[in-house]
């Protein structure tokens, strides 16, 4: 029997575009003497599509689209992700569909409802274990989550699979790959049945999935991988080598996540060109240099908008990473600008010593330079903040937070250095200055971010532990870190919830981002 | 047996606070000879705590608390939401206290996990139906959802119970009561059976719990019945007729609704004072004077920022409505700041005709100077925009979108006019004039919003089905609207969401507000 994985990046709602693209390789499979083909999770509406499954057109365009992908299966057996409905509810389901009949389908028992995940949400959990004899091999299938838990596999086996196919929807974060291959591995291993993993590939708002669809034998061993981040067929014949891709290191797949994260947000919301806010920083440097490289360089317009704190540096630096870069380069200067804005505010301000406004003020003047760029001819405004900035509130709302996305939401700073570090290896494209010298904001004389925030090394630590583990205050102190810097840590990210509600989506690249994956009261007086 | 509900105003996270605010309603009652006093769900942590469940010493702080509760019960007995703990995870739950005794403990069994509610999220379902005796009476305790499904009022009974308390955290939108009212006559009257029910009330983010906790007798009779909007304690004697306060007419319950949850939001988070732009139209009007009635007249400022667009007509409503409220009024022109930036902008704008671009950055601008001058002196910023508006993106992102709260994004357009011609009726602040003038954004010569929008009788209508029923497009035109402008509207919300993610949390005052409540993703191809 020849299976091949149809790793595809599919679009939430392009119920036509998706069926044509799986139809597509339908066609391309057998060409290739393909006897089953694989499509990932909720193929033909794509994922997540959170509240599109409460409206029932879109449940019945996509059930039409299904029948439309049975009549494309002449000779060769399909499995497919839709969403399939009885009088009791809606279900993630896969199709099991053979010479143009819809022979079987399956309806996912565990539903994730934890981290990102709001699948109770919407489906109603399935109730049955389900094996089909496709071309005499029985095969038992399941989606995604359904792996993950206890007993699908065992009950799979029991009613006697041989065969096991399992089709996802794996969300991407570092070290994610290797956690989906132990997993996949062990319950392979476990239940002596080869297992055939079909993951989708593509970026959906805050979402990256990777692909890295995987092939086990029985005894757990991986015999089979696609790419990670593109898409893919990957073909198994019995007694025939497959392919293996390799898995790059965790700097170099970051960066391909949020090269994917970027281009798929931009062109799937029917955006042509980017605009960037270019300070001579490392963020702005990383975030034009992954547009770049996503979009390509006459996609890619770097703004750079000095006030009179801004160093002569920085604008050698800002020009030369875009000279590197090949982008556009354009010089608006702010400083006539903010006069304006004082002399208004002249009469309100009067007396009051100069502070954060003011400082606001100069960030609020780039974010609306960028947005009427963005107005004016249509380009998208990626902003540049950092994880660490965005958990701290070190960013201002309307000001550098001002865009349609965010790339480097979820990297925290040190990350940011190794992630540009590494991309520097291929070609130089950053500055080696942008990388020696101090960070800062440059709103005021002589600022530096570690005026305001620890080291980006401690900061970082703390936030791991108080963001991704949700560790206490107190617990914090216990592993070390300074008592004072703690509380200030935990004060400043509880206190930034309202921005971080305002700020654009980003690339989730961590098991826990801002946005869907954390979901944090603004109004909380909760003393951690 | 005199029972009282205490319906108690809690904050998110402050626990200490609403276990101190508990135990002085426990202390009233004492003196009033309550022998059962009973506390909203989740009455020790607030409701909902969202992600703040997921940490440990969120926990332990809570059940902490629940024991000092529990040693300030002298001679009195407590039902209270809490969160409780077991080796399998956290329950929503009531705890059952006499007399410095922890008696008993139920775990909610139906988790609501739609709408605005994702309780599988985080609890376990309870597996027990669970009746209590307290001073001799048998009586069957379930929290919120459990008496709007159904079988655990019936479950309740045939283990004995004689009366049963329910204690809810149930927000607020219009009609709801009337809902809720039915519900709960129903199942009194179907079960024979007395039941209490004791709501929470107060704003949280985007919610607002209006109380109006309920008794009904065993035929299904409405026989007692707490404030709505306020703090109240209920107090049920045999025997001895009960309290039944009115319910006011929708248009006066949402402003209400509207005057807590922009107090609540403002206190909860440490503000004192707001800004608000006035531009002299209908929805700056009302936004300033529900924050007047939240907040007093000393905490608002009305800031007119006029350009060249603006009409001499729109200073005096803006004026006259600020003179009439008794708050501050500043005006700040911004012409000279436009023309800075168009300065600024020539080079790259040269030859390409006014449009979009310069309209937005008028609005950015003033939301810029509400956003210094509430980092001058600490205002909270308020919105101002509607629901129509959200709705088709007929808002500038970082512009009129720009701050802390929007107290009328839940409202459509033809509602605000209703609440404020109630509102008017006590007294009349807001100019006439503003009632009868065509809106305009004021941002071009002679705009009209219905240049871009269709009349808002129409389009009210078009939102209602699209957005809060989830009607097809299809659906919309068989109901009878224009094919054209349908489809124009559609489009137009579907196309918006990447704004909406960026609006600062409304209160929610319909069955289907922005944000939680609807989770549309913003890469989304679906033709609707």
């Amino acid at each position: 029997m020849k299976i091949a994985l149809a790793q595809i990046n599919t679009t939430v709602g392009d119920i036509r575009g998706n069926t044509k693209k799986i139809i597509d390789y339908i066609d391309a499979a057998r060409k290739l003497n393909i006897d089953l083909v694989v499509f990932p999770e909720l193929a033909i509406c794509g994922y997540p599509p959170e509240d599109l499954l409460l409206k029932n057109n879109f449940i019945e365009s996509n059930l039409h689209s299904l029948h439309d992908v049975v009549d494309k299966t002449e000779n060769i057996a399909v499995i497919l992700g839709f969403v399939d409905k009885d009088r009791d509810g809606i279900y993630n389901s896969a199709g099991v569909i053979q010479d143009k009949k819809l022979i079987g389908v399956y309806h996912k028992i565990l539903l994730p409802n934890y981290g990102v995940f709001d699948e109770k949400r919407y489906f109603k959990e399935g109730k049955e274990v389900k094996v089909f004899e496709i071309s005499g091999e029985k095969i038992g299938i399941n989606i995604c989550e359904d792996i993950w838990g206890n007993d699908i596999v065992k009950y799979d086996r029991e009613k006697g699979a041989e065969i096991i196919i399992n089709i996802s929807a794996s969300p991407y974060h570092y070290k994610k790959i290797k956690e989906r291959e132990n997993i996949i591995s062990n319950k392979a291993r476990n239940y002596n049945v080869p297992i055939f993993y079909c993951n989708l590939v593509g970026g959906q708002d805050e979402l990256v999935f990777d692909g890295a669809s995987m092939i086990f034998d029985k005894v757990g061993n991986l015999i089979g991988r696609a790419k990670q981040f593109e898409e893919d067929l990957l073909v198994y014949e019995d007694g025939v080598n497959c392919r293996i891709e390799k898995i790059p290191d965790e700097e170099e797949e970051i960066y391909k996540a949020l090269v994917l994260g970027v281009r798929d947000y931009v062109f799937k919301n029917n955006f042509r060109k980017v605009v960037i806010g270019l300070s001579g920083g490392i963020d702005s440097s990383l975030t034009a240099t992954i547009a770049t490289d996503a979009l390509g360089r006459k996609n890619v317009v770097g703004v750079f908008m000095p006030s009179k704190y801004t160093s002569d540096q920085s604008r050698i630096d800002a020009e030369t990473l875009a000279h590197n870069l090949g982008i556009k380069f354009v010089t608006i200067p702010i400083n006539s600008i903010l006069q304006t804005y004082l002399i208004a505010l002249d009469k309100e301000f009067a007396g009051i010593k100069r502070d954060i406004a003011e400082e606001n003020l100069q960030a609020r003047i780039r974010g609306n330079i960028l947005m009427a760029l963005s107005n004016k001819f249509g380009y998208l405004v990626l902003t540049t903040g950092n994880k660490s900035e965005i958990s701290c509130g070190y960013a201002t709302l309307y000001g550098d937070m001002a865009g349609g996305f965010a790339p480097l939401k979820d990297v925290p700073k040190t990350l940011v250095y190794r992630v540009a570090e590494w991309r520097n290896e291929i070609n130089t494209v950053i500055p080696e200055n942008v990388f020696i010298k101090a960070p800062t904001a440059e709103l005021k004389e002589n600022q530096k971010d570690e005026d305001t925030l620890p080291p980006y090394e401690i900061l970082d630590r703390i936030l791991y532990y108080y963001i991704e583990k949700d560790k206490s205050a107190e617990e914090l102190i216990s592993l070390g870190f300074e008592r004072e810097i703690v509380l200030k840590v935990v004060s400043m990210v509880d206190r930034a919830e309202y921005k971080r509600r305002q700020s654009p989506p980003g690339i989730k690249i961590t098991p826990k981002a801002f946005g869907k994956d954390r979901r944090m009261p603004i109004t909380n007086k909760f003393a951690n």
